[in-house]
């Protein structure tokens, strides 16, 4: 069913080192700007615009994520491993070959829901609320246990079904059966007919690895703030398709929690990408996390800031959201549970939350990369150019002294 | 002749210091930004800020002002002492009530040309390049000589004439006359047709103080780079006007050789505000200096400097002419010399410089008051809100550790 292969890594060197003992370690630890440069490349200009202040320093460069979009490729970038091609289905069941990683350690796999089982990649054919399904990153996540991984980062958001995580166990090999002993369909369709779990055919690793869900979202699964009532229609539910799909998960996380004894239903964040969390909280024990804590911690952040004398980081809008389980505030409370404590920049396309209240996240300073009056555009055909300018004056009021 | 009359200031206290004496001190010494704020509300956004972000800091607020436009404001409210109010002349003889001040010790006057003399008070009527001139500076300056200082500051720029300096003479006291010891009449005109000076009225402090000139421009007074070539155009002159006045001005000059002994023909700066350094440097032994280190002096910047730990200046466009004798450079050339070097920083409408040539400069960082993708009206609107949102994020990233 997979076939995981390997391909080159589009990643460079994360870390540079000087033979410098006591040169300023400076992180630059950004997150993508959506709509004009990813991560990586954020990183390698802020990189640059540091040492063209400070030459002297030893810069670490780690690609952030929030655990959304963009997550596989900054654990890509920053892990320099192979990315891992598994040839799986997407929302819809059509092949599609699907991308996956695993540390350098080979301890961690990262499955990103929407590599499979994403909406763009079935923005050609109608919306399927019923039938979409995750199948796909099941067979993905698979992979990654095949690969013999300890502990599973399921990446969530940008889902096109609400399938209650059914499809994710359908992929690790379960088999979901209506009364008379026959498969379902896959999506919240099937959820519908569901009256009993095999999970003869499971993966033999499925209930012996850690599973750790990036989430950012605490809807519930089912009712008014539920999966199917906020999330379905932008899946292509009409007020009926909502209405049924809320009535699969409930009787979905009646089942499990029959068989399991865990109770979804009420769990905040289990309505996260069409109810995904709740089969893999009830039947594989995984935990629910904030998406940015998460990669921050797959990334080594942790381990870079012990000795950092100024962390930079950035994304394309800096505002209320952003020190609220964004990237931004993920960082800033590693740096601030440190041991060097060392000042938090952030660097952004556009700097909306006021200076008080990024203080009060534990972000020391934030700054526009906007050179002056200017149009989007403009702005971001400039965009690496001025994250190097900026990044440099910071640097440069920060160690240069 | 001239009436001093002395008014309220409009200045505030410059500086606020607190009881603590270990608070860190920060110096705010901003430019004005040209068609949005002016230098005192400039520094008190700045200020502003600098609390918000370090409420324990000590605060030094300077106006400055590059010896151009906008420089008796700066040092009115630096200075905090009454403007002075002087009934003279304008451009073109007309009554004109003009302003001058005095330092509060007492030694330092300071007169602006464009006050008495400048271009925009004679623009509601037509250009009058043969005749306009500079009596009422002149006249402004004999009021501050009859307060008691010791030197004066003459701000050039702004002016509608090209005289040579004549009339800033003729102010004092002193007579010009033609063949026939008859008055020449002001202006370039008279210059074509005087013959010998009488000193005999002129001022009797005239002579007994320092005179320093804020000059920023290197132009000679006559030839092709020369004050009627390159500056009568834009003060109504006609191509046969500047042919006149160059004429004028070299036979003015060569009487003054022959009075004083001393050569300004050539004289790099001469050839300012239509030329006025001519007569007071053959004359009076008047030194041109550029003007944002004569103003940082005179509102007292060194001293500020000594223990400062950040220095914040500002003004709205920071662009390659920043660096040359502007107010940024001006702060930076007095801060490197300074025993603390504290880091200087330019908060800017725009920061068109590269980072790395304004660190050649000696300035640490320049940082855009656009907090992203902005048109010119709207920022401008903001200006002052985003200066202390700015100033908050440099004291935060400088200072709070």
């Amino acid at each position: 069913m997979t076939s995981p292969t390997t391909a080159e890594p589009a990643a460079q060197h994360a870390v540079t080192r000087t033979d410098t003992p006591d040169a300023p370690h400076v992180v630059v630890v950004p997150d993508s700007f959506k709509g004009s440069l990813g991560a990586t490349d954020v990183a390698a200009a802020l990189r640059a615009g540091v040492l063209a202040a400070c030459p002297g320093a030893r810069v670490t460069s780690l690609a952030m994520a929030d655990g959304g979009e963009g997550t596989l490729d900054a654990l890509l970038t920053t892990w320099s491993t192979p990315v891992r091609h598994v040839e799986t289905v997407d929302a819809v069941g059509r092949p599609r070959t699907a991308r996956c990683a695993v540390s350098p350690d080979g301890r961690t796999g990262v499955v990103e829901l929407a590599e499979a089982s994403g909406l763009p990649a079935v923005g050609d054919v109608p919306l399927q609320p019923l039938h979409a399904g995750t199948r796909g990153t099941g067979e993905l996540a698979a992979a990654v246990l095949d690969a013999g991984v300890e502990e599973v980062l399921v990446c969530l958001g940008g889902s096109a079904s609400t399938d209650g995580g059914a499809g994710v166990l359908a992929g690790l090999g379960a088999r979901l059966l209506d009364a008379d002993g026959d498969p379902v369909p896959d999506g919240g369709e099937g959820l519908a007919q569901v009256a009993s779990l095999d999970l003869s055919g499971l993966h033999p690793r499925a209930r012996a690895v850690r599973w750790r869900l990036a989430v950012d979202v605490t809807n519930p699964l089912v009712g008014e703030l539920g999966s199917a009532a906020v999330f379905a229609p932008q899946k292509g539910a009409g007020p009926g398709d909502v209405a049924f799909l809320d009535a699969a998960l409930a009787r979905w996380a009646d089942l499990l929690e029959r068989e399991t004894g865990v109770r979804v239903h009420e769990l905040p964040g289990a309505g996260a990408a069409g109810g995904v969390p709740a089969a893999l909280v009830a039947l594989l024990g995984a935990e629910l996390e904030p998406g940015a804590s998460l990669v921050a911690e797959a990334v080594g952040l942790p381990a870079a800031l012990e000795d950092a004398a100024l962390v930079i980081t950035g994304e394309g809008s800096f505002d209320s959201q952003s020190v609220r389980g964004k990237v931004a505030d993920g960082v800033a409370r590693l740096a601030a549970a440190s041991a060097a404590r060392p000042p938090v920049v952030v660097v952004a396309g556009q700097v909306l939350l006021p200076a008080e209240q990024a203080r009060a996240a534990g972000i020391a300073a934030a700054f526009s990369i906007a050179p002056g009056p200017i149009g989007l555009d403009d702005l971001m055909s400039r965009t690496a150019a001025r994250l190097s300018e900026v990044a440099a004056s910071v640097t440069s009021l920060t160690l240069a002294r």
